[in-house]
């Protein structure tokens, strides 16, 4: 099987493409995925497999795959469920080590037969197999793109570091329509489906040495094998931090996940201790999964004590509201702080934490504090309010918080509340891995989740806790 | 003060309006505040007043309020703190019975002298005040709007049915430039700061009889007078739904908070117990501020059934999910909606709730299955995902959600999760009142609150919980 799982690289850079089941016929399947391989260009051969034609969308359309002249590296299937054995026996004829199979109509409709003819084929030939049931293989790096949605409706993403494994197609792609829209790079994209062949496990697996990737989201229904899936999070997750979201947690939306993937959802505690058990960071919902993903591109932190910056009192008291409910601490400022905060601040201003700089401050306000608040040995993470709406804010600031970001000193987070003009600093902000949250509530959950990892890698002493 | 409550409308709706501190620098309080209204397209008389100037941005410009030729309904004060007891003394002398102060300097720096006599002169002369150290008043009817944030960088929203009652400007700010961003309307927007003469609970009586205003948005750190907001929120809320965020919470954020605005914030538990039994909806952050208020646009349930539609399988289990984590029920559809769900699935497709149409689901399907459940005896509120990004999806379905919507037979909320594209789909559908969500996390939550609702209202028996 590690024979198999080293195969993905076939199908994350491919030199060549066959796409089976290739279609004239515009939205269909087998044409949408052509298209999106030439828009977002591909840089390898593509070619067309379907009989009835001779080429599609200017490529040119084989018989079958064993068919085609030159070397293929991966295929990406779009036929019926029935037709796909024999695909992947002529594929195998051809060498061919990587395959995605798009299609439904397998275990999640009780074919587990041809599911096994798949399992078969795929292991006896070393093809590393994404699905069946699923969007497949999307790689920024490399170009390959099987999720047969057209790309005015869902963006991709640019090239980053975050990994994204997913059984569900509707989730993963709206996932990564996501990312595209707030300026969230990837590594990789995997939408696995049923599984068959290759699972969670083999990912993750997959993952842990991939050198684009710094963290991994993980979208889960139901595993195929609890145990190996516990310790392959272990093992992955002490290398780089893994964010899972586990779907079907009660009975009634258990059935709903098996009708879904084919897979047993199983018994939501068994997975949550696992979880716990890895120090794997559970997400409870899409919104989570993003929020805490982009605050691992932060330095950990060596304690839980948080210094808070403001334009806006309200902001403040909610952010403060927000530190205390997730058991991290306002950090009391050294008196050297204390010292710079009464240089900006006008004489009536308070100097506390939150440090509220008032509606007045400019940016240089921002960038003395924020070094202070760096230089304080009392303070282990910021939390910086950002309100563009003042008139004295401009852009100047993004340059002082990348800075601030990029020099790692402390891990820094910003909050941002706000319409379309914010929407816009906002996504410069995470574009540069700056994680920047629309509200006090977001940002907060995720640093306890930076704090917390950090301290399961032991960088934080437990007299800090 | 009933009298000095009514008086509010010299605000809300002034026929004229003198901003005191008018000032001929851009970026100034009172140079920004005179720039919107005439932006905003105020259409009355708007004079400045400022003993240095004849004129502000091409507006007459007065040394003192009574020196103004016609008549003021209402002053907006942009002076420091000292000089305003006189502003208003001579206010008095020309009737004005609306004022605004955006000034801070008072009770929150220590100066409660200050606050006592803005207090007394206001009482004497029956002046509505709301303020001081606030951004003041927006009625997006009558075009006041006191917000000297510039309009390039904070949106206004659209006239609607939802006031906002805020005691931070920070807060208050970013929940209408979210609000606008979202194509969310508003009736009144009410920033009051330190509430000297007016607050919370005036505001609320004031909302309860407005007629633009169907539901209220509440944003509180501490109340002047707990006893007495208790009892109109029982009054206002069985009348308009209240949704309610208390900040500062605990110990260490109390502190900030009293900082802010010169209120204690008081105990939290206290304010719980006074949300539950008014029966106001309370809302943990900013985020559930907006997605509980826009469910209110809905009728009120019958029950508790959801029926869940989907064309993407994993976000119809991330929703059972929230409906049980929320307890919620899963209908169990009729006979007759059975029949019609199997006239449109494919033959393999399952018919369950979530009821999956898979994503070569088209417009026709959801019409067709939404009829269906409206029919069903069996469903007392829908949850619709609607992933736009797949191929058949387009945006005759904005025409069939608005419809299910505008027939008020029973709730909807809607699911569209992505980036870009499904933005525009989302806020065409909320600035219809067609609660539309970015995940499901957020619809259903939600969506148990209007259920909550109905029960407070008498609108659920029973045997239906």
């Amino acid at each position: 099987m590690r024979k198999i799982v080293s195969n993905l690289k076939y199908i994350f850079e491919p030199k060549s493409i066959a796409v089976v089941g290739a279609s004239q016929t515009a939205n269909k399947i087998g044409n949408v995925v052509i298209k999106n391989l030439v828009a977002g260009h591909f840089g390898g051969q593509v070619y067309a497999v379907n009989p009835k034609y001779n080429e599609v969308l200017g490529k040119p359309c084989f018989q079958k795959v064993s068919d085609i002249p030159g070397s293929v590296d991966c295929i990406i299937i779009a036929t019926p469920a029935k037709s796909i054995p024999l695909i992947l026996e002529d594929a195998a004829k051809k060498k061919v080590k990587g395959a995605v199979i798009l299609s439904g109509g397998f275990g999640e409709v009780g074919e587990q037969d041809l599911e096994k003819q798949v399992f078969d084929i795929a292991t006896k030939n070393e093809i590393a197999i994404i699905g069946p049931n699923c969007l497949g293989a999307f790689n920024p790096y490399s170009k390959i793109d099987s999720i047969f949605l057209p790309m005015y409706k869902l963006e991709r993403p640019n090239p980053g570091d975050i990994a994204f494994v997913t059984q569900s197609g509707a989730v993963g792609s709206t996932i990564i329509d996501i990312a595209a829209h707030f300026g969230i790079g990837i590594s990789k994209f995997i939408s696995f489906g049923n599984g068959t062949v290759l699972n969670e496990s083999d990912f993750l697996d997959f993952l842990e040495n991939d050198k684009q990737t710094k963290s991994i989201i993980l979208y889960l229904e139901g595993a195929k094998d609890g145990r190996r899936l516990l310790e392959t999070m272990k093992k992955v997750n002490a290398k780089k931090p893994i964010i899972a979201l586990k779907a079907g947690k009660f009975e009634a939306s258990k059935e709903a996940a098996k009708s879904h993937t084919g897979n047993l959802a199983g018994n939501y505690l068994a997975y949550q201790a696992a979880f716990r058990q890895a120090k794997v960071i559970e997400a409870d919902n899409l919104e989570e999964l993003f929020d805490f993903v982009k605050i691992f591109a932060q330095p950990l932190p060596k304690g839980k004590r948080i210094g808070i910056i403001t334009n806006g009192g309200g902001m403040g008291v909610l952010t403060a509201d927000e530190i205390e409910r997730n058991n991290l601490k306002l950090a009391k400022f050294s008196d050297q702080t204390v010292q710079v905060v009464k240089g900006i601040l006008p004489p009536y201003g308070n100097v506390g934490n939150p440090l509220d700089l008032i509606a007045d401050a400019g940016v240089e306000a921002y960038e003395k504090v924020i070094e202070a608040m760096m230089q304080d040995p009392n303070i282990d993470a910021l939390a910086i309010i950002t309100l563009f709406q003042t008139p004295p804010m401009d852009e100047r600031v993004l340059h002082i918080l990348t800075k601030a970001s990029d020099d790692r000193r402390k891990p820094i987070c910003v909050i941002a509340v706000g319409g379309s003009y914010t929407e816009v600093f906002r996504k410069v902000l995470d574009q540069n891995y700056v994680p920047t949250y629309g509200s006090p509530h977001a940002a907060i959950k995720a640093l306890k989740k930076l704090v917390d990892y950090a301290w399961f890698k032991g960088k934080i002493k437990p007299d800090q806790i």
